[in-house]
């Protein structure tokens, strides 16, 4: 199947940046403080100057620096569905700042120069970065284009949201996880998913044929982002339209079962096999289970494809703290202000971990003994710490040890996290130890 | 210049609807029962089947009688910007239901038949309805696809969104509306606008070669659709990119200040002034000035062009109680819980109304001795009664001898609302005159 350039350019735009491949290589991209969007301008003006105006169509919207900008109005450039917060008053959170935590000093891996946490904030291209210790708020800082009253993509964490969605419905008995998922989804049948259970589709260890590599003009994902686009498709497809109609076309590729593989229509199918089993949208469910039930701030949203189908791989937006009251809810296991909102066994079962075997084998060489269970990550540490990750540096990270959850947004130039984890797990984990040296008597 | 068929069909759904046409003539359309949204079924399943699918780019999404599933989820169509509400708690508004509202009978015009409120309800094709008495709910009732948290487009209530704006600015002495339009914007200077002052701008009084014939194929709404639709531009396309491109090529017809012309691309034209003036969009200047301000419930949100503009002229999705405390706000001169939020002056301006004589030009010859002030309709009858008018039937209709805001969000098959007119005011003002006898001794 032919795929327009710009449908091309376009896909890298909405989706390339939500998985392991840097989308532009940058030799020496700008600094922080030089490719602060507020600073360049993108899409200020009436109209905005012609080189300042970004687009999604044509995938500028989300080549650095631009994408500093994009992340924090994901809205303005495709059609969203609301994540209803509800209409009640939100839950303030409590405040007890920390001045400490920014002069907070770490060794970041492979280097022998300590750095300060605050030094991290801007090395990280960080756009919104809270902590919570017990449940209340130590640090707070946003930078870039986002605001306290803003959303950022969340990118990739979208996946743990899934992951943590259908690990609720197991839980409550309504989806079984040693069922195949043809028996929830009938279309998926003769694709690679049928004949794949429930739960290996929730810890990603499915065998697919499919390929992210963007440097291979004939990689499935450039077909799955055409598919998943919003935009009219050009005179001429014939391809799949919306991201269920891609899915039930995927093929087989080794077995299931034996290895984990990141492979982000993981996701859109567990948000498949959500929606038939409760009828619901994954954004009607999360605001029905948990946005309007945890005192959130500001409703989210999802990215959505032409048939409006919510992108249950990478395409939710929200505010900082309101990811962070999501964080804590996953910490205490499921409880809220003295009320039991979601299953603890659903969070228990994250925090046990998946098989650090299937882990192995998919790659990551720097996150050794780490597991992927329900689309978390789990690093087991000695702390228990446990994650949602996102591309360009989105992360919900959590370590019970410490009582603390931490959120991060940032832009960072280079998609992978890879490029990030030196100057940010050995971040948190300063934290950390910090948070837990002030409980000691 | 050549537009598509499929970008004319797009401007159909995404435009015409706004103005005073009917968008496609329906000899006999369903009843409001007939044509639930809920019951019809679109955009429902995982996926939708392809005979419930609505698209914004081929129009069908504003097709009555798809168009009642539209007008609530209208950012699941295209790209919109925010209104935020802020971060606080929403302000409930108090209740004493009185359920004589929908008992209330009246004659419809050219009728000796009457009819109940309820009545009404059902044959405009209502999708919410609020009326506030004295700043307190004495009517509420939700209908077809919107719900009490969700959100429905206003259509060109929001140019009396954007005339209110204009007006604040003009009370505090930030924008002068003796002065011509090519003061503020340079670019507007050879176009139709820029030897108009703002106030025959604020109440359209200018003299445009501008056409709404959707018969006409060389109506210049097709160009103005063209350039503000936010999908990407069809290959060659050589026109004006964005509402303020098209604008600056608006060429003259006739001389300002003698006939009131209904015409969206003066509210376009006046969110321009406001944004070079304020150096803030529509939706941020919303946002600050009144959104935050007085206890919303939800964040609104405006449809925006390719290049993020909101759309000035109709593109406002809000919640119904979130519009009744707006104009709950305008019927209270600004002034909310013992605040001064916004100039009364500028809303004594929008009562005292404008040109009769300019109205009557208009060719509105059911609205006998009305007036358009700021983009607000001024009835001039015995209450003071003034209005904010949309098309299928949208509305924020305050009457201030009744101390009664009473806001409706519709979605009726035919666009103008002279078709709904004989059915709504005659109801609107059933209701007044019960919340008066109410006051008697």
């Amino acid at each position: 199947m032919k795929i327009h350039l710009r449908m091309r350019r376009a896909a890298t735009g909405l989706l390339c940046s939500l998985l392991a491949l840097p989308a532009t290589a940058q030799p020496e991209p700008l600094s922080a403080s030089s490719s602060d969007p507020v600073t360049l301008g993108w899409m200020q003006g009436f109209p905005p100057p012609p080189e300042k105006r970004l687009r999604a169509a044509d995938g500028s919207f989300f080549e650095f620096p631009a994408l500093r900008y994009s992340v924090a109005h994901m809205r303005e450039f495709m059609p969203t569905v609301e994540v209803s917060r509800g209409l009640g008053a939100p839950l303030p959170l409590k405040y007890r700042l920390d001045p400490l935590v920014d002069k907070l000093r770490f060794l970041p891996w492979d280097s022998d120069e300590p750095i300060t946490f605050a030094d991290a904030f801007e090395r990280n291209y960080t756009d919104g970065l809270i902590v919570l210790h017990r449940g209340e708020v130590v640090y707070e800082r946003y930078a870039g284009a986002l605001k306290e009253s803003g959303q950022h993509a969340a990118m990739s964490v979208t996946k743990s949201v899934t992951g943590l969605l259908a690990a609720v419905l197991v839980a409550e008995g309504r989806l079984d996880e040693s069922r195949l998922v043809a028996e929830y989804v009938p279309e998926l049948k003769d694709s690679a998913f049928g004949d794949a259970t429930v739960r290996q589709l929730m810890d990603m260890t499915t065998g697919l044929q499919y390929s992210e590599n963007y440097a291979d003009p004939n990689a499935e994902v450039w077909q799955y982002s055409a598919a998943g686009s919003p935009w009219p498709k050009p005179a001429g497809y014939t391809g799949p339209v919306g991201y269920f109609e891609y899915l039930a076309g995927v093929q087989k590729q080794g077995e299931h079962g034996e290895a984990f593989g990141y492979k982000t229509i993981n996701s859109d199918a567990l948000g498949w096999v959500i929606s038939r089993v409760t009828g619901q949208s994954v954004a009607e469910l999360l605001s029905e289970k948990i946005w309007r039930r945890i005192g959130m701030e500001q409703s989210a949203y999802y990215q959505v494809d032409e048939l409006g189908t919510p992108f249950a791989g990478g395409g939710l937006s929200a505010g900082l703290r309101d990811l962070a009251r999501f964080g804590e809810l996953v910490r205490n296991r499921g409880r809220w202000q003295g009320e039991q909102i979601i299953p603890a066994a659903a969070i228990d079962d994250i925090r046990r971990g998946g098989s650090k075997n299937a882990f192995a084998r998919a790659g990551f060489d720097r996150l050794k003994g780490w597991s992927y269970r329900n689309m978390w990550w789990i690093t087991h540490n000695r702390n228990g710490a446990f994650a949602a990750r996102g591309v360009h540096g989105q992360t919900i990270y959590i370590d019970p040890a410490a009582d603390m959850v931490l959120v991060r947004f940032a832009s960072h130039p280079v998609a992978a996290n890879g490029a990030n984890d030196p100057y940010s797990l050995p971040a948190y984990q300063a934290v950390a130890d910090y948070l837990i040296s002030l409980e000691m008597p």
